[in-house]
């Protein structure tokens, strides 16, 4: 019985990198299947490559290898390492990227060191350990291996955990926080949840966002369709964050906004 | 036996929407392969959307499973279906999106609304009924299950008609069509076929094309190889429609055509 | 048994054509599995396709199915072939694309001409032999089917070899090559391997790279984490190529440099 694997990177699809990868597992192990989850992740952008592969915890196959190469410690003295947590496996860089994937599958149970001597095929590049190491790694444990086979045990509580990442701060009638993603529609996600907003007090209909200062009124929407033409909405979104809206419009190019802008949520009377 | 997912949709992919359905697929149905037609439609383009899906059918295998999510209402009224035509099944929303592909497999020969209730394994969002509703009902069918397994019979007849998207005008000696769609060779896609140009009576080597009023030499050819350099020809392309080319260039960028925008065609002695 | 076919065009991903060439493989091979190498080689540039293509050999399945659809030449007389390399075969227009990598598998031991009326299931288009004739090819040899089955006999030692590439010339102290690759993060691919610096005698840690005539210090590096902020360095890279780089930043931008572009490397003390 194999495992699927789940793949996610920052290598982006403009060049062969995560063709090479494939072509790896398939040479590894070629009865198994690899899901691409998303290989467009910000170069070196730790945060939200692992805030994007603990989302997919909840759709994937349970069973799945979640390999994670989203590594700008790579050639450095980072480990690479796989674990358990749950049903499923993880296969990645130490520096974080796996555990709130971890966390969401119950935690890490048991882990490993990858020791490239079990894993590689062939001399190991500097740069792409994509390709020579994670690869090949959730390959073999995808096939059947144990985790014993690919490297040497470590203590779960000694690995690096992801470094503070939302500038979320939630206060009487008003959340502080980041533009954490856009989407091709221009769907301007928050790092905010509704929760936050109800914390706040800040339950009205409508809410003042500042952006770069400026005041712009947002309606409470289920929907994109409950928008009036050329007015911006605040939903939550499919994964559950708070998220700016325009209906049939880029709610992002009409604000500016990009990953890592600050915005603020305020009632409506407040100027 | 499982029926292989065809699947297309608006999401691009700077996002993870499309690995979120994969991964969604994977868990419901693990066995079931999944062939990704095209993510790229421009967002809410209903007619694209269906127009390549209906390309799709000539293609792909007879017994495959046709997942499209182009779906501008999600969240509003509108009803998610899956249907049967031919040896295939067709899922999507209720939008004209699935109606090209179904008429081309010989038409809808039996069909049900969706009912969350049956196909869904989490609470549904409102904006992302792709890997909410549309994906694991296609996963369902694709392992095997009969349509009455994700939904209640409905009337064909009463399925919503992909709305009027040509503006082909025949007339003696003049086709008046639209841009429907540009390469990355720059290749420009007309909405009219050359069975428009024989109705037209225009049938020389030589045509004009009028582009925002100014006229333009094109010269009727089979390949871009029997072009002079820097010359356009007007050639059928490898889905059957007219398409605007230039030898070893962009035509769409020499014309500065973009899809929507209007083209005629007229004999070459016309000014 | 089934062959993996590893799939590699400049098709891109904006529009259809590879989800048809994945519709049409499974299809005519529902068994057989498809990994994409790579479909953003520049369009129509053989010489990055066949390097791209070579470098996957050392890493995909030995039985692989290579399939490589670069193919400016479409519809004109050039011939469609298939190859027997080591343990594999190789698909595509006989324009010097598979060459490269069937030196890097042995060298051709047998091959055939395509004949479209073994392989092609519908009639042919003129411009999108990846659909019609490539892709039910491979769909053929991956299921098990013999070279014979798709074409006739042809004398390998009539194939067209891929043409000059490279502008390499080294020469004491001296390496001048051009820029062969930019990746996403900003790494800059030359047309030189570390052996050539070895040859010209440039073996200091500290090297002058001239592009555009203008001087710039690069730093002989093993990885970008030895490089001080704002440094340029020249790495090895994952395929083995020279690369130019700086930590945390795009080179080829601060560099202004492009495929194509000349570089020069001297000795430091070289103005």
């Amino acid at each position: 019985v194999t495992r699927p694997i789940l793949f996610l990177s920052d290598f982006g699809l403009d060049d062969e990198y995560v063709g090479l990868c494939h072509a790896v597992i398939a040479r590894v192990a070629p009865e198994v299947k690899v899901i691409d989850l998303h290989h467009g992740i910000p170069p070196h952008d730790v945060v939200t490559g692992a805030l994007t592969l603990a989302q997919a915890v909840s759709y994937g196959p349970k069973d799945a290898v979640f390999l994670a190469v989203v590594d700008p410690g790579v050639g450095t003295g980072r480990r690479g390492v796989a674990l358990q947590a749950g049903d499923a496996l993880l296969v990645g860089p130490d520096n974080g990227v796996l555990m709130p994937a971890a966390a969401a599958l119950g935690g890490v149970s048991s882990g490993v060191e990858l020791e490239v001597g079990r894993v590689v095929l062939w001399s190991v590049s500097d740069t792409f350990h994509g390709r020579d190491v994670f690869a090949p790694a959730a390959a073999r444990l995808a096939a059947g291996a144990d985790l014993g086979e690919v490297g040497e045990g470590i203590d779960p509580s000694e690995l690096t955990e992801l470094g503070p990442w939302s500038r979320l701060e939630v206060e009487e009638e008003r959340v502080s926080t980041a533009v954490i993603g856009v989407d091709r529609f221009g769907n301007v996600r928050l790092g905010a949840r509704p929760e936050d907003l109800k914390d706040a007090g800040l339950e009205a209909d409508e809410l003042v966002l500042l952006v770069a200062g400026a005041p712009v009124t947002g309606h409470r929407v289920r929907t994109y369709g409950e928008l009036e033409p050329a007015a911006f909405g605040v939903l939550v979104d499919s994964a559950g964050w708070l998220a700016v809206v325009r209906n049939g419009d880029s709610a992002a190019e009409q604000l500016g906004l990009r990953p890592g802008d600050a915005v603020e949520l305020r009632a409506s009377g407040v100027g």
